[in-house]
């Protein structure tokens, strides 16, 4: 269906391009639809930078009545993200511990809670933070190859998935898968990722921006107002608890990458990062 | 087994029928099962005089010590029930939609806090409050029929399921589904909707009534008292939800219906629905 | 890996065992992984002495900081455990009930509320509180005979699952299956436990501990802090409601047990039980 604000038949002229660093983002104002696309190679970092960009872009397209929904994607082969950049959490001062960890709570408000329907094209590995993007989305189609892994494996790092990652995980794949690969840090090959629910379902590769689209237009076919409604209804606990305790996990955050185990573990797991480059 | 009040043998006289308008209700003290079977054609919707009708004879039933289980299901070939009745909330006086919604409100704590067995036998399509019905008991058999479907499809229509339709359907399905099911809309075809959960099991239409009884048994083998005080347990947090907020849940329809928009978008479903006939 | 305290290459030394009467614990200290076995005949029922010491054994083996991980299993033929002891709820003092309730609490927090890895290895039947047992695990593996069967099958007896018991079945197979289950008192066969979730997965039972002892390896070679964190943040809410509710609890099921119906029931099974010898 077309846009509210754009005549059929321009398809060039409906495209807007913002020019960002770390993201690409395309409005086709005929369909209403935004292409996302992660450009921040090697691996799509969540670095302080890329979240502020995410969140900008985000809050952008919200306030723009042209669009009505985002896929979000990578222009990078093989990874979707890596998750959480961890040189930012490393060596750096706890005033940046702290601006670094709300802007990780900020992209998540934003994009779990955005009005906007949100569909994850997940074309690459997407562990910790990456994973957690695609969970925060209404709907995640995976390449199907089983090269690409999915999953909330943060405990392998000897860290902890905050309680809102938790929250979002539980609400897609239950208590139970939830319980077990959080402990166990599990990173899921897509064809397992499905079977468990993490993932809504496979296609090959070639086919993901096309299925991507088809998903879109079937929940643009519904009248925004009562989705969108709908939508917070069902997100709107967990949304809540992290507002309710922002500045608590701040802390928390601050307190447990600060200690001296913490950074010796991630600064070796830097080190094996170069090497296997 | 035969139920506490009535010897074996006398299948005639132990068959006591309601004469209702709506609604036909024959209990079987012998077995302890009442029949509730929705005859108001051409849908079955759910309108104020069906509701108030549904929840006397449920009353009726639970003060029946002869009374254990309920099986419900339709007189109407095809549908099970449509839900609502449009024409209750068209057009109407803020009375009149008070008064429709505490009748929907009081139905669905009457059966879904029923200290009876309710079994669910869906012998045709399903919508909306119709689906409400079905998931509000504690076993659901539809006919396998792939032109049967069923779901809370209100988001179809640009209203909203209020929180207790949503708090009913992810007791029933998971926070997952629900999220999905309810943002589209979905009536889910029956094979669908078994894999999806939203029925237990599906059989043969011409087997469905066999299969309802039998169910029931399983669930009258059990004694009463631990199984009672089980289902409260199960859904107490539930219903005690919708008590809580009872006059405010009134109030947000009534200024929801009242709306300008939505009497027309519920006018011009109503004028569709005549073309079709 | 080797634990911390015992180099390799003293298999022998490092084995220590515990003198129990109703529970065989044998650490390997150079694994981290404890042993234990219920060995009451004839069903391993959860006494006040089986729990009392099962508690204690936890105890002992929590503060142990050789130890990381506990596997549980049964020394009697197809039995698992066959749950709570119905002599102590039979004719005995209100002071004897409180007590007996008290420990069964207390082995629950342990259990279910244990920084160490527990893994289930169910070689046999397992009703009730044996369910209970292996439901707070982290991880359940069943031998896979259909003869064996488990399930929380209260209200077969008359009698209610506490909240509690509710709670951790809820976490583990969700609101529906656990609805249905705890209002049947189901005691499901070996591949249907599978197939609801309640167990993770089955096995011939000539391999059971041999996959336990590799599932165990699997967990513990995450770092414990992180992996207890982690399931500290999956089970606290449902450890603080019982904690918060305790003595409440605890008169809740004097007041039943103590009910004249409730005792008559219970000797009608203990009767047919010692009859089925």
């Amino acid at each position: 269906p077309p846009g509210p604000l754009q005549p059929h038949g321009l398809p060039l002229a409906s495209c807007r391009s913002f020019s960002n660093n770390k993201i690409q983002v395309e409005l086709d104002e005929s369909s209403g639809v935004a292409m996302m696309k992660f450009k921040s190679p090697p691996v799509n970092s969540l670095s302080l930078e890329f979240l502020t960009e995410f969140s900008i872009s985000l809050e952008k397209l919200e306030n723009n009545r042209a669009c009505r929904g985002v896929i979000i994607t990578s222009a990078v082969p093989k990874i979707f993200s890596s998750g959480l950049d961890i040189t930012e959490m490393c060596g750096k001062s706890v005033e940046h511990y702290g601006e670094f960890w709300r802007a990780v709570q900020e992209m998540w408000l934003r994009l779990y809670g955005s009005s906007m329907v949100t569909v994850a094209a997940v074309n690459g590995s997407s562990p910790a933070g990456g994973c957690l993007v695609a969970l925060s989305c209404d709907y995640r189609i995976m390449a199907e190859s089983p090269k690409f892994s999915i999953g909330l494996n943060e405990a392998q790092l000897g860290i902890v998935a905050p309680f809102w990652f938790k929250d979002t995980f539980v609400n897609v794949v239950g208590h139970r898968i939830a319980e077990r690969s959080l402990q166990l840090g599990s990173l899921h090959p897509a064809p397992e990722a499905l079977k468990l629910g993490i993932v809504d379902e496979l296609v090959p590769e070639e086919k993901l921006m096309e299925r991507a689209a088809a998903v879109m237009a079937q929940w643009l076919a519904l009248p925004d107002h009562a989705r969108q409604l709908t939508k917070t209804m069902m997100r709107k606990a967990v949304l809540d608890r992290l507002v309710a305790h922002r500045e608590e996990d701040i802390k928390n955050f601050i307190t447990f990458v600060s200690k001296e185990s913490i950074q010796k573990s991630l600064r070796m797991y830097m080190e094996m990062l170069k090497k296997r480059k």
